[in-house]
Formats: C-alpha cells, structure tokens, sequence
C-alpha cells in the first residue's frame, strides 16, 4: 500500500521501487488507485492500468494534472537511492517525481479552488496507440474535459509551453543504374543527395513567436540510405528528413513546407504529430505561471501535451527532474525541486 | 559425353545444357576432363572441378587460354534454344561460347605454333577466393606460366586489354549526436557528407593512355548510410566509394590518391585487387592481335586477367559474346561470333 500522508521525497522513493516498465504498470495501477480510492473527496475510475481521480465541487474551472505511470527499461538503477540532495532511481526523473508530487496534491488538497481531474497513466514510453492517455482521449473524451491542464514532465520545474509538431519524410534522389567500372554510362543517384544535403545545410529554421515564447524549428536528416551493391552506380538514394515545426503550423502545412522546399524531388510523408499551442493567455493558465514563479518557456521535444491540445484543451509542462536526464541510466531528481513543485502547485490549487 | 569434333555451335548448346551453376560444376567438369582425355596430343591434369589440358612440342613460346566453366544462377534460361542467328541459354554469352570455342582448338589443333595451356576453371561468378583460376595460382603457378594469356570472357570478339583496378574504402563523417527537437545542440554528420558528395560530384577522373588503349577511371559513391534513430541527430555516416584505377597504378598507390583527395576524413580500405596491364607489346600478344583482327580497347571490369598479371603473364580478354548482355535472363551468343573466334584464334595458333 502506498501512503500518501507521507512527504513527497519518501512517496517518489516508493514509487521508484515498484518497478513499471511500459506494459508493467499493473502493480503500480493497482496501488495507486488503492490509495486514491481512500480518499474521500475523491471519485476513481480505472480505465485498464489508467486511474484517474476527479473533485466534484461544481467549482467555475476544472484543470487536469496529469502523469505517467511507466517507464523505460530498467537499467540496473533500482531500488531507488538518495545521495545527498539527489534521489536516484528508474524512473526518478521522468516522471515518478511528478506523479509523486501529483497524488499528494490528489490526497491533500480536499477543496481546490478549481475543480481537479488527476490522471495516471501507462504506456508513454513506447509506441503511440498503446499511450494510455491517448486511449482515454479517444474512447472517452469528456474524462479528460477541461479549462487547462498540466503534464508533470520534468521541465526542473520550469513552466514549458505547449509543444513543437514534428513529422517526417523521405526525400527520394533518382539516377540510372550501370556497372561502377563504367560509372559513365549510369547517373549516380549517392551524389545526387549531394544536393539535397547541401539544401538541408543552409536551410534557415524560424524562430517563431507565440504567446511570448519563441519555437526553435528544425529541420533535419535524420538518416540516409544508399546502394545497390559495391559494383554498381546506385539508382536511388533515400533521405529520411525530421522537421520539428512550431505550433502555428497545422500537420498538413508543415508538410506541405516541407514539398515547397523539396520542390524537386519526390518527397513521402512517413509520419506526423501535431504541435500543441502554449494557451498561457487563458486565465488559469496564467494564474499557474503565478503560482509555480515560473518564466515560461517553449517546449521543444514532443509530449502528450499535444493530445490535450487536440482535445481543445490549453496544456502546459511542469514537473521535477532536468529533462536530458530523461532515459539516462543514472537519471535522478532533486529533492527540493519536489518540494518546491508541490508547494508552488498547492498555492495554485 | 561431349563431343570435340561437332561444329562450335553444337558444341556450345551442349555445354550450356549441362547446367554447371557455381559450385555445381562437377559434371561439366567429369565431361571436359574425359573429351580431353581422349585427345592424344594433349596431356590433362584435374584439380578439383578445374581441368588443365597441355600441349608438349617444345614451342619458343607457350600461350594461354582459359575459360571458366560456371554460370550465375538459373533463370528459367534451360535448355538453349537457336533462334534466328543467336543462341540464347544460360552462359550462352558468359562464358560457355568462349570455352566451347576452346575446346575445339584444344581438340583439333595438333600443331601449333606456340604450345598452349587450355585452363577450364570453376567457381568465376562467386566469392573470390573460391576461384579455381586463383586457387591454380595460389597452389600451382607454374601450371599457368607461359608468355601471353588469352581469358575467353565475352568481348564481342575484341580484344579488351588489361583490366582495371578496384579498391572500396569508407569515408567516415563525424558529427555530434542530439535529440533532433533541439537540432543546435548537435553536428549533423549527414549534412556534412554533403561536403563528401559534393567533392565526388565535381571529381574528374583521369583518362589514361597505355599501350595506345585508354583507361578511363572512375571514383564513385556506392553505398551511404547513417542515421540513429528518428528523433536523434545522427553522429555518423559513412559513405562507401569504389575507386577503378588505371593499370600504371599499384593497389597502394590507387588507396594513396583517394586517402588525398579525401585528406580531411577518416578513409578506411575495405577491399582491393590490382589492376592488369594489357601487354601488348609482346611479340605473342602483337601477333595475337594481328590474327584476330581486333583493334585493342581498354578493358574497365575487373576481370581474371588481373590474376595473370601478378604471375607476370600479359593477358588480354577475348571472347565471342556480348559483356553486357552477361547475367541478364536473356543473354545469348551470335552463332557468326562462335565461329569468326573459333577460326581467327585457329589462325593465330
């Protein structure tokens, strides 16, 4: 059983040591809605390993705070371990703290000025359709209804808004195939990409202004492929290009940027994922950036603050933990940005 | 049972119906080494699935000629079908019109001029070191010394001088990884192979005159790769050149040229086999010339004439037999090139 009555660092240090690697996270869905279900300002639905935990107070907004439940694969760093001001551990960092932090806010805080949706998921960290949270957004849409959300990623506490889009493509270089002994009979298509590298090199990427945060945009090789055999003039060459774009782009105009600069050649879409706006001009969201004493920033890697994005809903970042700690096998988090977290969130609320 | 004293065409059909892909060239090799076997002016050795027929008359000179006895795989080419003035069937042109025309001198030329050395070889289209021309010179060089040697590999009845070198190396393009939403913090290594691209695309490869034939180089990308993974700025690609030389270059001075034009890269070798001077200055292979009435061209595949030349046997390449009809589906042979070889070489022996 998990005791939510006890402070954050000992909460996050149980939650490290039920281990939920993606597809694992029954043990620890279990606990936590043990836990949550005893608490009595509480409703708890369970939606396979998802729990999510509702107020009901009729209160003017309702906000989602939201986390996951798994993690990478472990990397021989359980049980967790607190060294001086640091705790470490799988899953420290992305994103136990936050969750840690969350469900003290969900066991504690019996009357928010707001109304509060809390929901814990499974399965961020691998394929998107297994996403528990995008599972809920599809089956059931209105649980995840609300004026504002935020997801506890680590940001060290910082305010990160919205998220870039991101999507890829094949660029396609033809040529004709000939023996490489009489490489001028054929049309090398290797050296062809020389021209689309070139492109890709002094490509400019926009700095976008939205709700005063700047998107950094990118776009990028991201693999190569060439090559028929060490004989013979290659006829094709494949360059697989990942643009991250900001969020004032739809999915659909981000491609269709893509083709304008790649004009030239054949360009396929292999996949794509909408950026999601800041939303930091709603009322609750700059009543957030208040409360936690953060200077927003842009978030640049793609998060499920999209999916709430699709969803209408305006999101922000804000967790415990640096991200680049994030898959690292000696990821960790500072004990007092838990406390701070949870204090800054609990004015908030 | 083959039989030497039908016409070249005959002889030709019957060789290409006794289906001798490599590695499977024992019967054809039982039929060779027994037809030989019964011609009393020769004297036949076996090694392996490679047959070595010998004429013994004390000669000034001794030749030469040697054809391999395998193909590439069957594709649906079985049995050999005249059509018209071509015959068509698998090896028909690569190279079972060369031996059969072999065969022939080797059964009804009693007296030659020069004494000859007919070498039938397995295992040409297949990994080199398998070669039963290169295991020949490996174990037993003295069984090919001699003075000129003619490899019968298809050459519409040119004659194709020496051959070029080859030489495979890696271009290795360093950058710095990072997570491709924040592209600024790493060193793309695809993009900078541009620069390896653009410097290919721009090479101008030497033309070099021997003998009065021109060997026309080539530096050539035949294979890229690089990419981590979809979201990651990629910290390497590696891009595969194949370098064909001219004969008045040594392997070493062949991997010396690209290690300079690429001076600012990592060039690591990976494969090399040296190329072949055509020789046609000596007395042997000037009245060779003469006697087939070919006017001398470069040779730019790689063939098993390389193998003479580091015996320091000159060799050239002539054949009935279009080259680039080799390994194709439908390769055939002109019934009037089987005959003009078969009666031009008789000339000359």
């Amino acid at each position: 059983m998990l005791d939510l009555t006890t402070d954050v660092v000992s909460l996050t240090t149980a939650l490290v040591d039920i281990e939920s690697v993606s597809r694992n996270e029954k043990q620890l869905a279990d606990v936590v809605f043990a836990a949550l279900q005893d608490v009595s300002h509480l409703t708890v639905t369970r939606y396979g390993n998802t729990v999510v935990a509702r107020t009901h107070l009729g209160r003017a907004e309702r906000v989602v705070v939201a986390g996951h439940l798994d993690t990478v694969p472990y990397a021989d760093n359980l049980p967790a371990k607190l060294e001086g001001t640091r705790l470490y551990g799988l899953g420290a960092c992305d994103m136990k703290g936050g969750v840690a932090v969350a469900l003290r806010l969900a066991a504690s805080v019996a009357e928010p000025v707001r109304d509060v949706t809390y929901v814990f998921y499974d399965c961020e960290e691998i394929e998107a359709e297994r996403n528990g949270l995008g599972q809920l957004a599809r089956k059931s849409p209105e649980v995840l209804a609300g004026d504002f959300a935020v997801l506890m990623e680590p940001t060290s506490a910082q305010v990160e808004g919205g998220c870039q889009g991101t999507l890829r493509v094949d660029v396609l270089v033809s040529g004709k195939r000939s023996h490489s002994a009489r490489s001028w009979m054929g049309v090398n298509a290797i050296h062809g990409a020389g021209a689309v590298l070139a492109r890709l090199a002094e490509y400019e990427p926009r700095q976008v202004p939205i709700d005063g945060l700047v998107y950094r945009e990118g776009l990028n090789a991201v693999g190569i492929s060439g090559g028929v055999a060490g004989n013979v003039i290659p006829d094709e060459c494949r360059v697989t290009l990942n643009y991250r774009f900001a969020p004032d782009l739809s999915e659909e105009q981000a491609f269709a940027h893509v083709r304008e600069v790649f004009h030239d050649y054949e360009v396929a879409l292999l996949d794509s994922a909408p950026a999601a706006m800041p939303g930091l001009s709603h009322p609750a969201a700059a009543a957030f950036v208040e409360a936690v004493e953060a200077e927003p920033r842009p978030k640049f890697g793609w998060t499920d603050v999209a999916r709430f994005t699709e969803l209408r809903v305006p999101a922000v970042n804000y967790g415990p933990g640096d991200p680049m700690l994030a898959h690292t096998k000696d990821e960790f988090v500072e004990v007092e940005e838990l406390r701070q977290c949870e204090a800054r969130m609990r004015r908030w609320l």
